[in-house]
């Protein structure tokens, strides 16, 4: 049997993150606007950590254990390092039931990152 | 008067850059797909680099020589420098015309990062 998660994690709820930020067609970005948004790029700029959040986005009910995506060619303890920093930057949000730790996209801070990429907006 | 740009630029045409990739939701993403998105989000990770990048999208034209957002407190080869990643990971096209730098942002591979955030796809 798998190793259970052990690490204490916050549980961030969707609302927590603020959606940010205006399309990069509006102006230029504030400086704190541009640091959130900095934030969120980087935290999905490691290809092992976009496949797994790829996993969790497209795991049915879009929520997965760190159980469920372990496939990857990587330990289970390498997986959650890799979730860390989408977690970190409000991208996913993280709840503890029972021995394990569930993942999933939160959909306001993903959606607010499409929107800033909208050219069209 | 500013010191122009001398740097050789690989002179990139937006419809060279294939765009990537599916949805997150569509699935897990490939090792490569993985690698071609992580590179582009890796290139808007930083600060300086996304308000450069929202000043171009913001442009009237979509379209900035260096010497039209050379304001936010860091020197001309600064900006040239933050500029590479983009341009590398084919987020912006750039253009030597006579002495300046054209930089444009290459809107199908801006449309395909939203797609692949949108998580009604």
């Amino acid at each position: 049997m798998s190793k259970p998660e052990v690490t204490e994690l916050p549980v961030l709820q969707d609302g927590d993150a603020v959606p940010c930020c205006p399309p990069i067609t509006a102006g230029e970005l504030s400086q704190a606007d541009a640091e959130k948004m900095a934030a969120m790029f980087k935290a999905l700029s490691d290809p092992v950590c976009l496949r797994l959040f790829s996993k969790i986005a497209s795991h049915p009910g879009g929520e997965a254990c760190v159980c469920d995506i372990a496939d990857v060619g990587v330990s289970q303890p390498t997986v959650s390092h890799h979730l860390k920093k989408p977690r970190e930057a409000g991208l996913l949000n993280s709840e503890r039931r029972g021995t394990w730790v569930y993942h999933q996209v939160a959909p306001s801070v993903v959606a607010a990152m499409a929107t800033m990429l909208d050219l069209r907006a």
